[in-house]
């Protein structure tokens, strides 16, 4: 078998640690492959909750998860960072993902912005249940990237061991920024 | 399940990339844990050459692998960098494994060297088959272990990505300078 790939690698961490019927979050739509790809975890007694500050994103999540017949989202247009307005503090939540970056095939300036991504995660890792996950699939080429970059990992790496094991897991001799993985496990 | 602890996560990679019959390489016997491992995996037909400068090594290495009933190895009490002496260059690899730092329990003034490393990992990489994998095991709390894991970075970060991919794997929020993963898989 080949070493697996990034968003091959954000997926298997997904699968292993969430199972039907949970609550989950895709923090980043985007193109709406990574909703669909949950929606289909959970499962129909599950639940995705979607958030993306871009309203095309939002649309284009919607589309393809109807084309898809999946009916279990809620899609938010909104940024991650007003999580707690849509996801109660009392839920728990099987685990989450976010794509760090740009939405690819759009406006390079509209970014995910370190300040909201931290936010974010600080207010999903009280709810996450145990062993679940928070992955997050940083790319760091644009402009802004490599603050953002830096950013996060300030904060990531700060987390106690005791509660959370901090992955990061990444291809190191290619070219051009690649992406990497950083997922953050509850003990 | 729990995001795969290092040595977990470095047996996972070789579980699936090395197949019975193979001849595969411990370059670091150590205690013996891998080589045994090893023996396992490529079976009664295949053969793990192991390799420690440490004569207590191979002694612990040999112990061990008696006691488990295995007689598929090789073990040589010789640097790994000297490797061509004992692996023809037309033999066929089906993988490798690396402990780099000290023999747990022994002298940590004994230590393995970035130059010795990379001489034996180039050796390797051209005998090794299609999809193999070279995983090395990066200790590098111990004096002289920046060096040693800045030398191999460089050194591992500049293999063509279109001849290899090299992975990096390990927890970035944990005390004491944890060892972490690098995996070279050959396409």
């Amino acid at each position: 078998m080949l070493i697996k790939g990034i968003i091959q690698y954000a997926h298997h961490l997904l699968e292993e640690s969430v199972t039907e019927g949970e609550v989950v979050i895709d923090a980043t739509c985007g193109n709406g492959n990574d909703t669909l790809f949950l929606s289909h975890l959970v499962g129909n007694t599950g639940r995705v909750i979607g958030f993306d500050i871009q309203k095309e994103a939002i649309e284009a999540t919607g589309d393809l998860l109807k084309k898809h017949h999946r009916t279990n989202m809620t899609l938010v247009h909104d940024s991650h960072a007003h999580m707690y307005k849509y996801v109660s503090s009392q839920s728990t939540i099987g685990g989450a993902i976010f794509n760090l970056g740009y939405l690819p095939r759009s406006d390079k300036k509209i970014i995910t912005q370190p300040e909201s991504t931290i936010e974010a995660i600080d207010k999903i890792l009280p709810i996450l249940k145990a062993k679940g996950m928070v992955v997050l699939v940083v790319y760091h080429g644009h402009e802004g990237g490599k603050d953002e970059k830096q950013e996060l990992l300030r904060y990531i790496m700060q987390l106690d061991q005791k509660n959370y094991s901090v992955l990061r897991y990444g291809f190191i001799n290619q070219k051009n920024n690649p992406p990497f993985i950083l997922a953050v496990q509850k003990k």
